[in-house]
């Protein structure tokens, strides 16, 4: 199966985050911290009614990821763990997703907050945060059990650039 | 920006759907179908620690959509809504995004439940789903507030292939 999808950005993210180094690691971890996405013109009649949502999903590629390992010591472990268990940027397909809170929109210009994205990523989808659709009980998040308290704390390093 | 992002599918996605008509609009609407991933063995071990997961997000190509409109009418509402205050299939990025049951995984088969891809779709990422990163607390949900209710009950049908 060695078809090729390919894609184009549909805008970029702006954050003050200018370098991985110090990030944090999901937006449960950038409270507050503001940032925005800039569409593209001709895109811009897409973002109608986005306004009436409080949260978006926002998927871009992680541009600064240069190739992938099928095993990597998160940020939030000790012990190597399969990739596809893990939200590392370096994967066969680098494409990151982040929950946003959404403040406003005047043109092309979408303000979003809780931003764990750095600047200048390209983005590549915007989908409207629904809980009927995206809240799950969850039974078991293996690895994670023992930590994922420790993700508004921990910051990203150089490790997945 | 006219940079061109490539992919390639890390597998294949199976499911009781042969066909986009029919088929439910969202996993929530696919309670109990089952379906199967089948990763390219070169990515077999990126799936170690994946089992300790109940849910997994998996992101895949909409690969029977065949351009966008920036106003679409969903299959939830009987108004046109700007195309990124929805989740219908025809994007200028066409990447699908649905959160899924893990039953268990032998070699580079994936078994999962609550299915709504039609099948044969490439697979582009698996990342864990964590209540953490991944709930919300939703002030608004647009247009879709008073029709949300309708997903399980709604079915796909010939308009957005």
């Amino acid at each position: 199966m060695p078809q090729k999808i390919i894609f184009e950005p549909i805008g970029t993210i702006h954050s003050p985050y200018k370098d991985i180094e110090g990030m944090p690691i999901q937006p449960t971890g950038a409270k507050g911290v503001k940032g925005t996405l800039e569409i593209d013109h001709k895109y811009v009649s897409g973002l109608k009614d986005l306004d009436g949502f409080s949260h978006m999903i926002i998927l871009y590629h992680f541009h600064l990821s240069e190739g992938y390992s099928l095993e990597v010591e998160p940020f939030l472990d000790k012990k190597k763990r399969g990739l596809f268990s893990t939200r590392a940027p370096k994967r066969p397909n680098p494409i990151g997703l982040s929950i946003v809170k959404l403040l406003n929109i005047h043109d092309n210009i979408v303000e979003i907050e809780d931003v764990d994205i750095v600047d200048g990523t390209p983005l590549l989808d915007i989908k409207p945060y629904v809980p009927d659709f995206d809240h799950r009980d969850v039974k078991s998040i293996g690895w994670l059990s023992s930590n994922s308290n420790k993700v508004s704390e921990k910051r990203s390093d150089e490790r997945f650039k």
